[in-house]
């Protein structure tokens, strides 16, 4: 047997662990658990019929291309649809400007390979995104948090935090932002914000990536402007999108926008990763959003889920103890409300007495790169049904009731 | 506009650059120029009909499953078909052992990234594929390249280097090999030597990275065992697996097979990297197999090939100039042919030439991870229709004639 191993790894992989999320979904894949856990869009959501059509029509009409290799940089016609759906939203893109990568989680891989040495020092939201810990810390970064509040990342925080990596010569190597329905904390970041942040960064010269698989999911209120069109094609920002949450997830279809240098880069980059993302799930999304079907699809998840999120709501105001330090996000968008208990609280080893009452959550740790989030959870709202959402939330408050001190 | 951009690229990209053959195929795609460069499979082969009724079928019969998230391990159903069609070729795997991957360039980034630390030896072929140079570049291994004879990576030379590094403490991390038909030379590793291979990988305790994506691709001969086969679950072998040449690339499917506790470490570095393989084009390759046609499949792919194999091999001893240094390979599977012209040739200001003649190859320089291979080339013949071979190879004649001094 081979004996060396243990010896071999390479300093990338043996501080990362098996993501949290992953191993806690296992728990909560019993039937008569209700899952607030994973990230999932709801199935019920899928259109089954339009993708089993245009599956087919790929396959028959242009199979020979479809299932061959394709460009590194991704099927120019699927650009093309992007570049369309974003101009709706403000954001004047060109061909140059996009990859297609294998869904969001790539193009974080993909930062991570372009721009993180080991211990190049990184900024993140407190808390933030756990598929972004992983991925940047199998490139060894090192984690710089800045606190949440109502309006995004804390200004006074960051500037300050600035300041003194400046003084340390040792400025972040960007700035992580989920501006929209931040997961896991569902705070949108504030027009004035932004464009607070988008000046410090040019002051100081930092890249900003701006993680947005969510923006199209609003259910209350209007659209902020992207940080990408505030920046207004200064270079300043690579901002990462998916199908995965406006479509579905199975077909592990994203893009990331940056400017042309940036892009370059990254497609010399997935060469070595993958080469191409499949030619034949682009043309599934190409044909979904030539055959006019995007816009509606989006209003139809759009309503579902704005109910979802209604009912969820209307359950945790009916069935959580009033009490000052037992609270929640209201977001506005997104798939996630982020719960914030008494600091005496401990997420982690509640999750067990969770999962004896048949409810899951992810605990709040898993949000943050070092220590934090002991008395946080996150909740899904998207996956479940309406009558789960509601039975769940009443399980959830019972095991939170029981570890109320006061 | 951003200035800092040159300054904060990582150390993994800088050193990374755009793929030649991938850079080659612009120059190639122009409609009259005949391509031996890619390392296309022939879209003749694609089932074009039965992926379209499969495709159909996956998503109207589960798509709620399909196009949602799915284990970053892979779909088990696919798993237990590539266990059988592993059986039947001797290679005795269980589940635990198989990660589905994003096609066989994930598995080689998945190795560079639990393996390789910046300045890592690692032992390659001279010449050897160019993907893993890109793959291993990526996380800056330095390379060992040991050169190839008529049974595969020269043994003398492999236990002489061997030797000396050990002398120096600096054992590679692992050996990687492509040992039926191997791209670029074409070489098939005879059992001996892979004997042989192996007992130097035991006695050092160096892990052996073992590519084959064509193993399956024979056209004359007998199949050689696997390294994995002669092996027996010792554990040194990580083998790599691709449906890109059996099935189609557009899938970008393949998978993994490794010791247990391997497994468990790519499980972790995938989760980083893009959580998993689409479910959906797993789901196909799973029903191709479960319906019975993968066999028929590779018996149809076998006979157009080898056919193709005959037209190359009788046109080049046709038209090639007769010179005893102007010599080729005669694999007995793969996709390529090897060429080696006298040692003042230049492949790379020639490849200019050959564009000048309608006839593309790829420059012998692409396949060393440093120099070398100067007088070199490679030329595919599952892509190109046998008129077109026929055709291309007298053009390619021409210009080495014109280019040979004696």
């Amino acid at each position: 047997m081979y004996e060396r191993l243990e010896r071999i790894y390479s300093i990338n992989i043996i501080g990362l662990k098996r993501s949290t999320i992953r191993e806690l979904l296992k728990f909560t894949q019993k039937p008569d658990i209700i899952s607030f856990a994973g990230g999932l869009p709801s199935p019920e959501s899928f259109p089954i019929e339009e993708i089993a059509d245009i599956a087919k029509d790929v396959v028959l009409s242009y199979g020979k291309w479809a299932l061959q290799y394709g460009p590194t940089e991704g099927d120019p016609r699927l650009k093309e649809e992007i570049i369309k759906m974003m101009k709706k939203d403000g954001q004047d893109v060109k061909q140059e400007n996009i990859m297609i990568t294998t869904a969001s989680q790539q193009g974080l891989d993909l930062v991570g390979r372009c721009f993180i040495n080991p211990h190049n020092p990184i900024i993140v939201g407190k808390p933030t995104y756990v598929g972004a810990i992983s991925a940047f810390k199998s490139y060894l970064s090192d984690f710089v948090g800045i606190e949440l509040d109502n309006d995004g990342m804390s200004i006074e925080s960051l500037r300050k935090t600035l300041q003194s990596m400046r003084l340390q010569a040792n400025l972040p190597k960007f700035i992580y932002i989920i501006p929209d329905f931040q997961n896991p904390s569902g705070i949108t970041m504030s027009l004035e914000r932004r464009k607070e942040i988008l000046k410090l960064a040019k002051e100081y010269q930092i890249m900003i990536i701006e993680d947005t698989p969510y923006r199209q999911l609003r259910y209350v209120g209007k659209s902020v402007p992207s940080l990408y069109e505030l920046d207004n094609g200064e270079g300043y920002i690579i901002s990462l999108h998916t199908f995965s949450k406006i479509l579905f997830p199975g077909l592990r279809l994203g893009w990331i926008v940056a400017s042309k240098e940036v892009i370059e880069k990254f497609v010399i980059a997935k060469q070595a990763m993958d080469l191409c993302t499949p030619p034949f799930t682009q043309s599934i999304a190409y044909e979904f959003c030539k055959r006019g079907l995007m816009d509606k699809h989006i209003k139809k998840i759009v309503n579902l889920y704005r109910k979802k999120r209604e009912v969820m709501l209307k359950a945790m105001d009916e069935f959580m103890p009033k009490h000052p330090e037992v609270r929640w996000t209201k977001p506005d968008g997104g798939l996630f409300l982020w719960m914030t208990l008494p600091e005496y609280f401990d997420v982690d080893k509640m999750f067990y007495e969770a999962i004896d009452e048949k409810v899951a959550y992810v605990t709040g740790t898993a949000f943050y790169p070092d220590c934090g989030g002991k008395n946080n959870f996150r909740i899904n709202f998207s996956f479940p049904t309406e009558d789960k959402i509601v039975e769940g939330i009443e399980r959830l408050s019972k095991v939170i009731k029981k570890n109320l001190k006061d």
